[in-house]
This record gives C-alpha cells, structure tokens and sequence, in this order.
C-alpha cells in the first residue's frame, strides 16, 4: 500500500445572485439570467455537487441564447466539471450542432477529454446523435480514438472502449452503421479488457436495445463472433443468458461459431440453455452439435420437472455423469463436515452469494422465529440465522453483530441476503454449545484441583460480554445453548436477536450481569446443575452453591454490581477468580516480603488495612497456626531461636507464606515439603478465604501492585489514540 | 438454539437389475422394464438423489402404460419421494387425467399434499393444465386450499398460497380465468406473508408471463390493487421496475390505486421510474397526480444526463432539496470518517453489497493492480482492494483470508463483489499503517527504558503471522505498510496477494521469518531506520543495529531459525524479548531461590547448566562482584560473617539477586535502595546479557519452569478437541 493525498473537491463560496443564475439557468429563464448577469452573478459559479457552472447547465438544455449571454458575460468556455467534462464535450451529449460550433470556434479542441477519458465524438456516439456525430467527423474528429482513464483504472484493465462500442452498448444501431460504413470504424477493434463492439452489445441484461439488427451489423464489418466478455462469456452465452432465440440462431448460423466455449464457470451455452429451460434453444443448440458432456442434463431437467425437455435431452443422449469433478472444497468444521461437502455439491438456487437447503439434514438449531441452518456463503461455510424479512428480532441481531464487530469472543457476521420474504443472517459456524462441548475436567482429574478449564471458558465469555457493554449493547439472553465454542476452540457469544442498544446506563446491563453469575455457577459446576434450575433460585440460593469463595465473590459481585455497572466487567476480569493458583500463592508471598510485615511494624499502613475490622465473620485464618502441620509450625518457629515465633495475626500468615516459599525448595527443609506438598495448593486449601480476604483489603490500595499484571497489551497504548497522522 | 437430529436421507440399496430398471423407465422402453421386472427387479427401488421410484419417473413422463405395468408388479402408488410427492401429484403436474384417475382408484387422496404442501390440484394449476385441473375440481379438490408447509417455514410466513395464485405467478391466464369464473376460487386470498395473487403474478423479474391479462382478470374479480409484497413493493411499484408501460397504465387507470405509496427503502413509484430513466412511466404517473416530494427528482435525471426527464420533471416543480433525511449512521472510523458520511449519503449504483466510487477522494492507497479504496459493503464500512476479475494476485488474496478466517491480528475478509471485470475484496477498514501510526515513545520518556509498545505491536505481528504459517500460507511481502492498526488500536496484518499456500515445509517461511527479523528492528528502532535501508544489509550488519541482547537473539532466531521452521514462531513468543523487565527479573530471582544455588551445591544439574563452557566470549557478568556498587556489594557480602563472600561465579550472581529482590525493601537497606534505584532495571542495565544467558541454558530444561508462564489460554485445552458430542 501507498497512502495517498485526498484533495477535497471544493468550489468557490457562491453569492445569492450567483445561486439565483444557477436556478434560473436550470429554469431556462433568460430574461432573469440577463438580470443578474447584469447585477453581477458570477458567471462562473459552480455547484458543489458535480461542479456544474451555469454553462454546462445551459449547454446540456440545450439552450443556445444562455450559452451565448454567458460566454458575453465572461463565462469560461474550457471550464470543466468535476468529472473532467468541458462544455464541448457536454455539448456532444446534447447533440446541438450549433453548440459543438461555438465551442470550437472559442478553441475546444476536437479530441479533448473528460477524465474517463470521454470525446465530445464519443458523446454523441454513445447518445445516439447522428448529427452531431457527422459533424465531428467532418471537423476531424479521431473516430477510433480509445477511452484513456487514470493509470488505477488502467492497470485494471478498465478504459479503451471507442465510439462504436458506445453505440453498440447503447443501443444505436444506425450510428453504427455509419460509424462502420462512412467513417471506417474498426469493427473489431478491443477495449483494455480485450472485448469488442459486439460483446459490448450484450453488456445488459435486458435487451431492449436492438441487439440483433447491431450484432448482425459488427459480424458483416468482421467482428470476432466468439469474442470473450467478462465472466469468459461468449456472445452466444450471453444470448442464451438473455433468452434471445433469435440472437441465437443468427449467432449460431455463422461460420466459425464455436458452440462449445465454456465461459469461467466451466458452463456451455447448452448446459445454461437447459438450467434455463430454454426448450427451442436447446434444441437449436443441440442441431448445431453442440456437445452434451457438461454436466448430466438430462437430470437438470428433470429436477426441473420439465418433462419434454428431459425427453429431448434423452434422444440427443445427453445422461452423462460427467458432473464437473468437484473442487477439492474442504470445510473446516469436523462436526459439520459432511453435511457441508453435501451441500456443496448438490445443485441449489443461489440466494445472492448464499447457498442453502433448508431442510433438517442441515438444520443446526430451532429459534423462535425459522431456525438456524448450514450454509455457503461467498465459498466459506457459515451458519444461517433466518428472520421474516422485517423481523425486529433479525434487526437488533444485525445491529448488534455490525456494531461490536469483530471481537474473537463473539460471532463473526459475514453477511446477509433478503429473497422472497426471507431475511438469512451469515455468521460464523461453530461446533459446539456449551452444554454439548466434551467437559475434559469431568474426565480428566484437574491439575492440581485447580479448573483450568472453567476459569479459561470464562474469562472468554466475560470479554465478550464486556466488548458487548463497552459497544452500548446488553446481550439480554445469555444462557448456555448461546454460548459457543469453534473448530478452532474458541469460545464465542452468539444470538444477539434479544440484544437492546442503550443509551444511558440501564437495568438490562444487571440483567447480563445476573445472567453472567448463573453461568459463572453452571460452569464452575461442570454443568451438573442445569442453567434452568440456576435461573429458578434466588441469589441467597445460589451463593450456596459456589465451590469456593473466589467464586464466590465474583458471583456476589455480579448479582450486586453497585453504581456504574456499565464498567463493571472491565474491574472484575481482574478478579482473583481469574488468577491461577500459581499466581495467588505469588500475590501473597510479595504481600508477605513486605517489609513492614517482616519487622512487624504494627503502624504501618499495610498492617492497618490487613487488621480485620471489629464485627468481620470469622475466618478460616483467624488462629491460623493452629491450623498448620504442627510439626512444620513447629520448626518454622524454630528458625526463630531468641524471639518469640509467628503469632495468629494476617500479618504474621503472610511472613510464614513468604518464607515457606522461599525456603521450602531448599535440602535441609526437604521433610517440610514432603508434609506439605505443593504449597500453592496447600495454602489455597488450608485458608480457602485468604486470597479474597486480602484482594478485598488491598484492592483499593498501592498494593494491589503485587497482584497478578495482566499480559502487556496487545492493542497499542490508549495515549496513542486518534488524532495524530493520518493516511 | 435448540439443537436437531440429523436424519440422513437414505434409499435402500439397489441392485444391479434394479438400477437397470430404473434407467429403462428412464428411457421409456417399457418391454426391457417388463423383462427386469420378470427377472426380478425391485420396482420400489428408489434413486439416492430426490428418491424417485420407477413409478415416480413413469408418471413424470406421463407413461400409462408403464406405470400399470409398475402397478402390476407391486409398485407401491402411495409412496413418496423425499419431498413427499406422491405419484397421484406428480401426475398433478404432469396433467395426465388417466393418470390422476389411476390413482385415485387405487386410493389416493384427493387433497394429499408433499411436504412444501402441494396438492395435485395445485400442480395442475402451477403447469398450466387445464384439463387436470378440470377433472381434480371434478372430483372434489378444494379450491381455496391453501399450502401448508413445515413450522419452521410458517414461523418465517413461508407458504399458504393456494391454487390461484401458483396460476398467476406461472402466468397461466386461462387456468385463472378458469379458477375464478367457474371454480370460484377467492381472487384475494393472502398467503401467510399477506400477499395476494396479483401481487405474486409480479414476483419473477421478466414480464413474459401474460402478467398484463392476468393482472386484469384478477383486479375485475375484486383483488386488491394495493397489496403489498416483499420490500413493501405494492404492484404498482413492481410494474415500475418492470419497466411494465402498459401494466403501469391499466394499474392507474382503477379506481382506488395509490399511487405515492413507498416501499420499505421510502422510495416512490415515481422515483423509481426517474432513477430507471423511464420517461413515459414518469410522464403517467405525473399525469396522475403523484407527489414529487420524494428526493430531488430533478437532481437525480441531470445526473444521468437526461434533460428531457429533467425537463419534464422541472415543468411539475420537482426540484426539492428533499434528500430523505439521511439516517443517522455513524462510521467507526476516525480517520476516513467524512469521506465515509460522504460517500454514505451519495447516490451510487450499488455493485451487489457494495457501495463505491473509485475516486481519488476516497483512496486509501494504490496497488501494483488496482488500488484500495473505501467502501461501504452490507452497510458497514470497509477497505475494498480491486483486482481484475481473474487476477491471480486476487485469488492469493481471497483464498489466504478465507482460509486464515477470524483471527485478531489479521483483516477481516467481509466478501467480494463481480461486476464489469472488476473484482472487489472487502476486508476490514483499518485507520493507520505502522508507518504512519503515532509512535507515542518518541515524544514520552519509555517507561523505565522498557519500550512496552514495541512489544505489544511486535507481539501482535508475530501472532498474526504464526496464525498464517499454522494454517499452511506464507505471506511474502512484510512490511511497514501492510501492518495496519484499526480503530480499537489492534494490530491487524494485511495484504495477502503474494500469499504463497504450501504442501510441505519451504523456503518461503524462512522468507517470513527474514522479515520480521527486519521488522523487529524497524519497530525496537522507533521506524527511524527506513524498512527498505534494513532491506539493503545482510544479516551481520543488521544484528549490530539490535538495542540490546534480547532483541540480537530474537533477529538470529528468525535469520537462522534451523529445522523445522513451520513451527519456530511458537518457540519464538516464549522468547524473552517479549518479557517485560519485571518478569525477566522476577525470572532471576526465581532461579536464584533454587535451593541448589543457595548452598552452591556444584554438583548440581543446575550449577553445571549455568557454567560457562570453555571457549565462550566474555560476558558482562564474567567479573560480576567487580560491577556492582562497591558499598552495595560490600553490605552485602557484609551478612555472610563467618563464611566467605559472593564469588564471581553466574549461581552467585543469580542468588546475589534473589537476596537484593527478598530484602531491598527492607528498612535496614534503605540505602542500598536509593543506591540501586529498581533493581529490575540495574541488573538489566548492568548485565544486559544475562538474562538471555539464562535462557539459552535453562530453555530446553525443567528449569524452564521460572520462565514467565502464558496468561491461562482463552481457547479451550488441545485435549477437548474434535471428535466430542455433535450437535
């Protein structure tokens, strides 16, 4: 990439009058044009959109006096507009010959050109007039001139048309026909794309436009019949895409018509004639000799119930299994893979860039309103969600899928199309559900006692409910069947249809927030405690079900956000729910290396927030060593020979946690290790409500710094925000 | 979602006799079907793809005699194919009478319908066949029947059309006349979505079908003119798009019609036909009455060049700045938010999805091929890169993006349009490339030294890119410009048409790995050194411009990455040049706390790991004791009374440090600590190659264990992969 400058198309600042001479320019009124000329109107003011001045209004009406008071008044007749068009050349459209004149006597010159590269020549081929074309010609007009556009346009193989690949386009056959008999146009001349006139002629759908008489006119003056146009399509393709037997039969009566090309899709003008049911021309096709082996007709035909047509194939023996051999199209989903390999090959409808069977072989899920379905859109496998055509459902599932974007945690939506009523919603596929994903803690021992699993599951989908709140959006259905998991083992949210946008903080944000404890609880539980049963009890209920008070807390916290819920997330992934044991056990050994609690300084302000408060529950800590393995409460006291040894205090917890951890590896402590195992889970064990005590205590402080830092970011600073260079 | 069984759709299997038989029904060669059926073949066998059965085919190609024949041998007249048709509707379609008669006499029903709800009544009346039709009215069809398809589909208000209305929407005038006038049949009746027949008989795009008559005969039978269909299109509107004169002027002709009517894009009947350039539609509609409040009508035929609509328009005041009141949408973008509104609210030809104007106004950057503009696809903003239509720079691409799917260091790939030889890929508009974006550390002092922003960018890069090489792509072209940070300031790859997809392990990932080493040192060097000057060095010269050791090591990794360099930038993210200062250091201490360093215990695995081999270069550390501060060191070896002090050996070093890390905050070693300052940042300063001595030694030990530990993953564990409950 190369950055380019974006010059602003600017006109001047135009007075009242000046937009009065506009209006009455447009009016065609000249007495008043007269009048503010008089009074001073800008005679070359020009309108934003476009850059129209009153010129090329006055020359594109036609209106040979205004051109004349203007150009009196100071009008500049080599003005362009914004697309590059001077009057001249404007005048080639209008098709005034009076007007081509005047131009050229204040010095147009006859081949100059608009920025795609358009003659006033060209003009007049392209709108049809005949008159004005001959007197260009007359004045020495270039009649096989090629469009010349910008080098952008050119290397992608845009521009290079000439006036008779205008004519043919539009539809003018007689300008064809003295553009090829008196001015010796080249009848095959190419375009940069390598088309001729005579593709050019079949460039729209609907051929209104004299197509046959123009065709037959370029094949007398020696144009290629099986040229090629876009898609790799010859004239007789694109004849029978239009439906046009007679263009076909003139084409196919042709020398050298080659009725077999196949255009990129691999299709002959046969194989589309019979998708089509284009009965007569296939059979012309088929008397031409055209060649069968493209696909198995007959069974086209016959899916099309067209019985005759199935008939007709038969006798010209076209039942060939001669399917074009299948892409070696590979989906990534394993639970999906077959059902997407069959839809894939079999023959659909295309809905826009969507293919799609609604059918339960291909159903994923049943939703309120039509249900959830494979398909292929744009070549990559998705999951279709189906709305009626103005289901509000389908629009707060849009919105919400545009807004928030692409977040690893939440689907990616693709795309959609409207057909017949039908509104399908293109996102991403997923394998499976949280309720169907296999949970490996529940066959797996987890390490150490420690649900790795549950606490990875739901960091994934607490980020992605925080990118949905961060957007202004609240999920409002956050259950599991709605939280899914991917081929690449990604947690991801979906079904946004129940989603609200709203505008200032709101209750539906606590809604999520509730949502979000049940599923905390459901998956902490391994899913053993259905999500319904958890949305049937109350908070006080559900507490009791925690394993343990890191969860806990993150529970209570999320059924009692307090003020500004909006941000509550953000504060709660760093919750010690999130921390690894690993990380626990270091957040209170550096608590513990505090100095102040080393030398037991009692009025440090560290010491001070750790001191319960009158009136706290008691904890599990609170004659803590009483509850250590009195044979290692008994030699850590010792290392204390002439002072007293660890008292029942936070503090002194801490101390004894820090100097476990650095000494515990060493020879002479080898028995106290094999008492106490590993001691992150010894701790974690022991004084189960320990972490969340301090996390509480310090969480507002300097030292939340020993806690667990979260990765370096991997988005850039804030500080570097919008604002600085730009492209 | 509600997750579904998927039942495979699944026909017995047939036999070689039976498969014979199939195809002589096929070929309508009814003593080769009876000499099968003597032998013994099955004539229920039914054909995998729609399962067809012999008697299926029979009727479809209206063969009495083969079908008794069938009948005769057990043919079973009741079955169905997977759609649920039964013979008796097939014959429906066919229009056979002796046909329908056969199976009514052997018990079929006169209402039985498939699955989509079809009955044999409503076949003859979709065909065409009057006759049928004629006979089933006879014998009892319900004529107002209307087609009951499966819940899903009702929940989306698919089906409930009866008989009339497949008749109008064929363009069978006759069978409507015929349903109307002697069948009664309810002119307008609405199928489930509301619409009535004569809105359907607008359904298809091509007028071919009679639509005029059939129009005529409904409206005389009393159904409603201003129905509305898919898009709220009313028919006048459909009639309109249809370019449909004549069924526009008998639509104005009856009382009642509505003819400002909007559908759901706001648009009027005549501002369709002014943006189709209709002018004699325009002209009608104006005659009768409709309103020119709908958009500046008159601005939208000037920008198409045609001033006699223009004029036309004009005549009837219908130049109002009316634009509709653009609805608020708002882009994401900072950067390309003007020329985003812009290009929003302009009027252009839409390209499918897609919203363009290759302008140089609306360029990002230009391309060897084409250039990147912005765009505006399925509404939401987009970078487009174009490429010629079959572009083999286009198709490395799209297959890359496709491939590499949702990963959040890559672009997103939105979809792509076709039109005019034009291919355009939509991916996701970022706002600056790393050249141009904000580089806050060259204004702010880094923090403590550390360039916390090279990491994260670099961290991101090398993420992105190991995502390409897992999925078996290289991208061959790394630079400064294709790495593009988007609005949420996530660092996000692009430019993936030189992308090579290999089949084994190549050289084009070493090329890759070359390249980032180049990028690390563009980006640690703050871009101050030019992308195509570090292109110009070899790789001694390029590793004297690293910064420091970490980053020398990273650069050799990638410039001599040895075997298997597929999966080398795995290994790579563990290296310590992503390591913040404080986890290097916290690794140290860690190391240093190891019980064998302590009691210098040199027979340990340890010890001799760290031992320097002989024939190593001199390291900053050879003679550590000598660097430090000498009051530090002396205080320190101050504690060691009775034995001796550090000695210059690396485990002194490591357990000097792990004992400054326990006791600098110490009260006692106030002073030491003013002396160090941030220890993480003295050892760093002081010994700036011993953190990756380190790691070299220890890295393919179990001692690796010190090193900083990934954060918990936010995939799910490998071991929960595939193969789990499905759906």
């Amino acid at each position: 990439m190369e950055t380019m400058d974006h010059s602003t198309p600017q006109c001047g600042s135009a007075s009242a009058d000046d937009l009065l001479l506009i209006e009455a320019v447009n009016e065609g009124d000249v007495d008043r044009v007269q009048q503010l000329l008089e009074q001073g109107a800008d005679a070359n003011v020009c309108e934003e959109s476009g850059g129209w001045t009153p010129l090329h209004n006055a020359v594109q009406s036609g209106r040979v006096d205004i051109v004349n008071l203007l150009l009196r008044y100071g009008a500049d007749p080599h003005r362009r507009k914004k697309n590059g068009a001077t009057p001249f050349i404007i005048a080639g459209i209008c098709g005034d010959v009076s007007l081509l004149q005047i131009f050229l006597s204040r010095g147009a010159n006859i081949d100059e050109r608009d920025m795609h590269g358009f003659t006033a020549f060209m003009e007049a081929a392209e709108y049809g007039n005949v008159e004005a074309l001959k007197f260009l010609f007359a004045k020495g007009a270039d009649v096989n001139l090629r469009r010349e556009t910008t080098e952008d346009k050119t290397r992608l193989k845009q521009g290079g048309a000439t006036a008779l690949m205008s004519a043919a386009e539009k539809g003018h056959p007689e300008v064809v026909r003295i553009l090829l008999d008196e001015m010796k146009a080249e009848a095959d001349a190419r375009d940069n794309m390598g088309r001729n006139a005579l593709i050019r002629s079949l460039l729209k759908l609907d051929c209104e436009n004299h197509v046959e008489e123009i065709t037959s006119v370029l094949i007398q003056y020696g144009a290629d019949i099986n040229v090629r146009g876009e898609g790799g399509k010859t004239p007789l393709i694109s004849a029978v895409e239009r439906k046009h037997t007679g263009l076909v039969q003139m084409l196919l009566s042709q020398k050298g018509i080659k009725v077999n090309d196949r255009d990129s899709e691999d299709k002959t003008a046969l194989r589309i004639a019979v998708e089509l049911k284009l009965r007569e021309i296939v059979q012309l096709l088929l008397e031409k000799g055209a060649d069968t082996k493209c696909g198995n007709l007959v069974w086209i035909a016959k899916s099309k119930y067209d019985h005759g047509l199935e008939k007709l194939l038969r006798s010209y023996e076209a039942n060939h299994d001669t399917n074009p051999p299948a892409k070696d199209w590979l989906p990534h989903s394993a639970c999906w893979g077959e059902a997407l390999k069959r839809l894939h090959s079999m023959s659909r409808p295309m809905i826009g860039k969507l293919k799609i069977f609604m059918n339960d072989y291909y159903k994923i899920a049943s939703t309120s309103e039509g249900g959830i379905y494979l398909g292929i859109y744009d070549n990559r496998e998705v999951a279709v969600k189906v709305f009626c055509e103005n289901s509000s459902r389908g629009r707060k599932e849009v919105s919400c899928l545009r807004d928030c974007g692409d977040h690893s945690n939440l689907l990616t939506f693709y795309g959609s199309e409207e057909h017949r009523g039908i509104w399908y919603v293109c996102v991403s596929l997923c394998e499976w559900t949280l309720e169907e994903f296999p949970n490996v803690p529940r066959e797996e021992p987890m390490e150490k006692g420690e649900d790795k699993f549950a606490l990875s599951v739901l960091l994934s989908i607490f980020k992605g409910v925080q990118k949905l709140h961060m957007h202004g959006y609240s999920h409002q259905n956050l259950q599991p069947p709605n939280i899914l998991i991917d081929s690449e083992k990604a947690v991801r949210l979906a079904d946004f249809d129940e989603s609200i946008r709203w505008t200032e903080e709101s209750q539906t944000v606590q809604r999520d927030l509730e949502d979000l404890g049940r599923l905390v609880l459901y998956v902490v539980n391994k899913g053993e405690i259905p999500f319904e049963t958890l949305k049937g009890q109350n908070d006080e209920e559900l507490l009791t079900i925690a394993p343990n008070e890191e969860t806990k807390d993150l529970v209570h916290c999320l059924f009692s956000p307090g003020e500004n819920v909006k941000n509550r997330l953000m504060d709660l992934l760093g919750h010690p729910f999130f921390w690894t044991w690993e990380s626990r056990y270091r957040m209170l050994r550096d608590v513990g290396n505090e100095s102040d609690i080393k030398v037991r300084n009692n009025k440090s302000k560290l010491l001070k927030l750790l001191q319960p408060q009158t009136h706290e529950p008691s904890r599990s800590f609170d004659q803590w060593t009483s509850k250590i393995n009195k044979r290692v409460m008994s030699d850590m006291n010792g290392f204390y020979k002439h002072r007293k040894g660890y008292r029942d205090t936070v503090g002194d917890l801490l101390k004894f946690i820090r100097n476990i951890g650095e000494h515990i590896n060493e020879e002479k402590n080898r028995q106290m290790k094999e008492i106490l195992g590993d001691p992150s889970r010894y701790f974690q064990e022991t004084f189960p409500d320990l972490v969340i005590y301090i996390y509480k205590k310090l969480k507002e402080t300097e030292f939340r710094k020993h806690f667990p830092q979260p990765p370096p970011s991997l988005s850039v600073p804030e500080a570097a925000g919008p604002g600085g260079v730009q492209g």
